[in-house]
């Protein structure tokens, strides 16, 4: 079998969310030991998660994981970015050792922090956090030319995927938090984005890593020459993945497909992982059902997907550093979400009147 | 000495932050692994946090804990809620029992649940989790007189301080959350934040635990009733508690000022929080910087109140349940921060050049 193929089978494996859970979940809502709809937002968050398992309750994850999917990008070459690909190679030892924003609030949170290595252009040493999964020593310039071939970009989906379905079955991780790494990927981003959303890329290009107007203006001009060199097909997922995206990218939406196929709830990140999340909705409808946008990125584009995904991210902290961290402030409010529905006393219980 | 008087000295233990630590603070998030503000808001709460404890890195919290004040309610008389009295002691006996959702999402971020007894109108057991300081069975009618006198409401104030102080120097806690459950306290709340801000009852006054248009529009001309009667001085802070507060509502003043005394984080949950931290700060100013805004309740007095203070919510998810609840989503932001400032290495001991 291709490895086109491969992911076409991964895509069907994504099944609607239990209608029949979620009406449970909402019925369940009305008996809790609470005012009805008094929890907002957690409420509609853990109707959803009964959905995505198929049981109410949900089970409470326990085990939450950020799958950091890393990978480096030959349009560095236009000066999108003032970080030399290096540092991704770099960030990637951080995150081996402990010293990164991931770490930190993974160590916050009680979550694990798992590295895929998809793309880096640089030799990254053996170790037990990371997965070494290189389909190439990071992409092509995607606006001079495809970013990869079709086939490269199957075999990195495939690749996040593997590890996300690793760390689920083996008990590891039951809740997949996203994650990503790679010194100008969100010019990768941005042109996924505007392909799979049509809004031009003025309205999906952002600062990154913090550039200043000229570089923004460069870094725009070279998301709308991908984007007319290409004309990519947004209802050819993987030909727009290998147009435009990085190994990270396809990475990231192998851990939706996967994920959403294991019926685990996946926390996305900014927006490299929205990004992906528009690829692995082209490809399986059913995964947005078991996504949570875990924080809106200062990015623009973040918004742009977001709103296309349907999606209302649970914070808003004007985050922009990726590598899972905003998805992993989010996690506590999908956890609690399912406390509230597995472990809060009934008015019955309690015996109030309710 | 008075319990004024003691008032009065644990508000002028409120020292102003410490700007020296939060300028080390604001450096060093220059020099970590991350491009600089890229971790958005919860940078600017790690430089508070470390204004707080004086120190940069501020210690990360280990030991959060929730105290939820309880107190019954004299304007209930006049039809402001559905729900009888009776339903605050049985769910002050479903908090010790552990079926509340403030015991659910407690566990979520593994924090403790402390409850203070400052007014609850019927008897409830003895329960290692229960702090018993009954300064009354509930307040008077707060529409048709004081709501209690001047001592009751600096002993309710003195009462919240003292468990506050007894959990941060026993070690039991590092973080305080605050949380309230009292049948009729959101009509206490939205009298106090008109009080403390000028604006009118319309704005101020919400639908608690979900009334219908009717109560609503009874409630509003209630808490205004209250405010002609009284003509509550904002300047003086004991003698509007007095007259409009809750007995929860001062015992929450009192967590808020002992929590700034003692320079730990203090997270405020919804309105009835609020409306005592608006207290808080007219005993003690400088007593705002140590108070983080968990989340903006959909109570619109909440909105008010956060205006009013200053403070930015870090969540924004709908709720309106009270007990502490929105205060403890937000405790992992407000942990990962100070983890950030802590555990992150900087860009020299990554060999990055930054």
């Amino acid at each position: 079998m291709s490895f086109e193929d491969r992911v076409r089978e991964l895509a069907e494996d994504v099944a609607p969310l239990d209608a029949e859970a979620m009406a449970a979940a909402r019925e369940r809502h009305l008996t809790l030991t609470k005012p009805p709809g008094s929890l907002g937002r957690v409420e509609e968050v853990g109707a959803r998660l009964a959905g995505i398992c198929g049981e109410c309750p949900p089970p409470v994850p326990e085990s939450p994981a950020v799958l950091v999917c890393a990978g480096d990008h030959g349009v560095l070459a236009r000066g999108v970015s003032p970080w030399p690909s290096e540092v991704t190679a770099a960030m990637v030892a951080n995150f081996l050792s402990g010293g990164a924003a991931v770490n930190a609030l993974a160590r916050t949170v009680g979550g694990r922090v798992s590295v895929l290595d998809v793309g880096v252009a640089g030799d990254l040493p053996d170790h037990p956090l990371l997965r070494s999964a290189k389909v190439r020593r990071g992409t092509n310039d995607l606006s001079r030319g495809a970013a990869m071939s079709r086939e490269e970009a199957a075999r990195a989906v495939l690749a996040g995927a593997h590890l996300a379905e690793e760390l689920v079955e083996s008990g590891g991780a039951d809740l997949l938090a996203t994650g990503d790494m790679g010194i100008g990927n969100t010019t990768a981003a941005a042109a996924l984005i505007s392909s799979f959303t049509g809004r031009p890329a003025r309205e999906t290009t952002g600062r990154g890593t913090g550039i200043d107007d000229a570089t923004l203006a460069l870094k725009t001009r070279v998301v709308e020459e991908a984007l007319e060199l290409h004309a990519p097909d947004p209802k050819d997922p993987l030909g727009t993945l290998a147009a435009l995206g990085g190994l990270e990218h396809a990475a990231l939406s192998g851990v939706v497909l996967a994920g959403a196929a294991l019926g685990v709830p996946v926390v996305l990140d900014g927006v490299v992982s929205n990004s992906a999340a528009l690829v692995a909705r082209a490809l399986a409808p059913d995964a947005v059902g078991y996504l949570f946008a875990g924080h809106r990125s200062a990015e623009p584009g973040a918004s742009v997907a977001l709103e296309a995904l349907g999606l209302d991210p649970l914070l808003d902290l004007g985050m922009r550093l990726g590598e899972g961290t905003g998805a992993l402030l989010a996690v506590p409010v999908v956890g609690g979400a399912a406390r509230v529905l597995s472990e809060m006393a009934t008015f019955s219980d309690a015996g109030i009147e309710g």
